[in-house]
């Protein structure tokens, strides 16, 4: 399977990314200071929307930098761009084609604005008029639904974090990635195993906070694209704030809960949800957590929280495809959807 | 029931909002233009993070402002609140009551930007930490599930756009909004009719693009929240970047398409659906749309798209209201919810 490859290959991809494209991400951050910028709008779609959830809150805690995710209608349909000044503009986008997102950067560019666009594809429309462009290098991504990509474009965002702040330590625990990454995937066998209880399950919530926000949407949407189940993503904190009523006995739960400052939170989530008798499959390095779950998918020990959407993406990628597996459909040709999706 | 009488008081509500507090939304436009402010943090939760959704296009489309949702854990877990320098920070809430709004206002107020609380509660503690404050008097809320504060925290929303934009075309507009809600409540005996064919319903998604983003949010809000259907909301744009993988036919898809400059595209999407023969349950004063749906739940024709979200969520309400009558369940009284979530 074409999608099974793109998944094992993550770690080989990612480190051949930090080795080449450090220099970019340190021109990128270069820039960055130069211009004075404010605060950063990024215009994305799909899972591309996903990464630009990381980089909400990692530039926002590591960097200072507030994030808004455009509304690339307001550019489209409505011709009425907001007055970006004093912002970064930023289009995230695997094929770097979707005329909406083209035309948010396009008008950063018109306005003044430091553009950057974040692509698989140098040739694209988004990075040739984008003023910056971190070429993510994961090769040619043939399966429909996105898993390379979204790790490196994960790794893009994370590495002009860590050159913006000038941290050798954040350099550090960055070259580890790949070896992390590795692990988690050696659970290959056990994953197989434990998707089948889950075979007839029609809907499910995914839940994640803070840095893993993204993991939880990215996940969902993996879930969504190709087993065809109805899975909802949230922050643990807004669940609480009403859909938590859905909730009954086995209502499946998915938990992307890594250990770190948000820990605490998702784990009260995790036994509110367990005297709900809901089911939960938990992805996480604290045991506190993995021993709540019906489901316990570890990943390493000693993974940063800064970097855990990264690592904790991996079993949930393989969980799907699995999944996809198990219930007979296929996961290269998901139905009605395309690689490149054109909306304006 | 307490509920059904909140929905339908919202239009003398409205009047009443609109009649005492346009000098309130004056002031707050006139400190918006003097502190040159360049962009607009929104923290808020649940329902109210809907209405934030609204005011993200809203102020862009009008008043050029582009607006950042806020992402309250960086306040509050992780402690790296960003830099929010030129931004006007903005906490809407019912209660005033959730600690992590209120932090977000907070640390705004402690970096020196201009506040806003959106509150239905003036002695609430984000009413009082925030130099403005904007009273929705909408009553006490009774029933646990928000109506008529969301309407009347999206005409505030609506009459400081007017504020901003000082055009006597907009207020004129909205002074109309409250015979509008009178004309669609009037409509509740063909909707109590219609939700039965949605009595077994299980998951469903719901749709809308531009301003009425924030009213497929809030409709699939109150089903989660009353009917306890698994519904999920999308913008109808994000939908075809691989959600559109899950429908198949019969699956029901709610979808709110008023006229305007993004019916052509929400219009599009509707075929494409009938091609997958999905079920839609569709909310608009477009012909074309309306006769290519299941269900149709039509507003009135003359709503400027501006102020559709405040009428489209009406017949929304209702259909909730109605269903969960209908699938047993009590709507003053939903199950594990509260009406004030404190979160951190």
């Amino acid at each position: 399977m074409i999608l099974h490859d793109e998944i094992l290959e993550q770690p080989q991809r990612l480190r051949h990314l930090l080795e080449n494209q450090r220099e970019t991400a340190q021109r990128i951050a270069q820039a960055i200071r130069s211009h004075d910028v404010q605060y950063v709008v990024i215009a994305a779609r799909g899972t591309s929307d996903n990464a630009a959830r990381y980089a909400t809150y990692l530039w926002g805690a590591l960097n200072g930098l507030p994030v808004a995710l455009a509304t690339p209608s307001l550019f489209t349909y409505y011709q009425t761009p907001p007055r970006m000044r004093g912002a970064l503009v930023v289009g995230i986008s695997q094929s770097g084609q979707s005329p909406d997102i083209v035309q948010v950067v396009e008008e950063g560019k018109r306005q003044g604005c430091l553009t950057l666009a974040i692509t698989n594809t140098p040739d694209s429309p988004l990075a040739q008029i984008a003023e910056h462009h971190f070429d993510i290098q994961a090769g040619a991504e043939k399966a429909v639904a996105a898993t390379k990509t979204y790790t490196a474009q994960l790794t893009a965002i994370a590495m002009i974090a860590a050159a913006l702040s000038e941290s050798s330590e954040l350099w550090a625990e960055l070259w580890q990635l790949p070896a992390w990454a590795e692990e988690v995937l050696k659970d290959e066998a056990r994953i197989e195993q434990a998707v089948q209880r889950y075979r007839y399950m029609e809907r499910c919530a995914v839940l994640g906070r803070g840095f893993n926000y993204a993991t939880a949407f990215e996940w969902a949407l993996k879930l969504k694209e190709l087993t065809y189940v109805a899975a909802e993503p949230y922050s643990s904190a807004d669940f609480l704030h009403g859909p938590i009523a859905m909730i009954q006995e086995g209502f499946p739960v998915m938990v992307v809960a890594p250990q770190g400052k948000i820990f605490a939170s998702v784990h009260q989530t995790l036994e509110q949800l367990r005297r709900l008798r809901a089911e939960t499959v938990v992805i996480s390095n604290g045991h506190e957590a993995l021993n709540q779950a019906t489901t316990a998918l570890p990943i390493p020990e000693g993974v940063p929280e800064w970097l855990s959407p990264l690592v904790s993406i991996l079993p949930a990628q393989l969980f799907t495809y699995y999944l996809t597996l198990a219930r007979g459909y296929d996961p290269d040709h998901p139905r009605t959807i395309f690689k490149v999706t054109r909306t304006e």
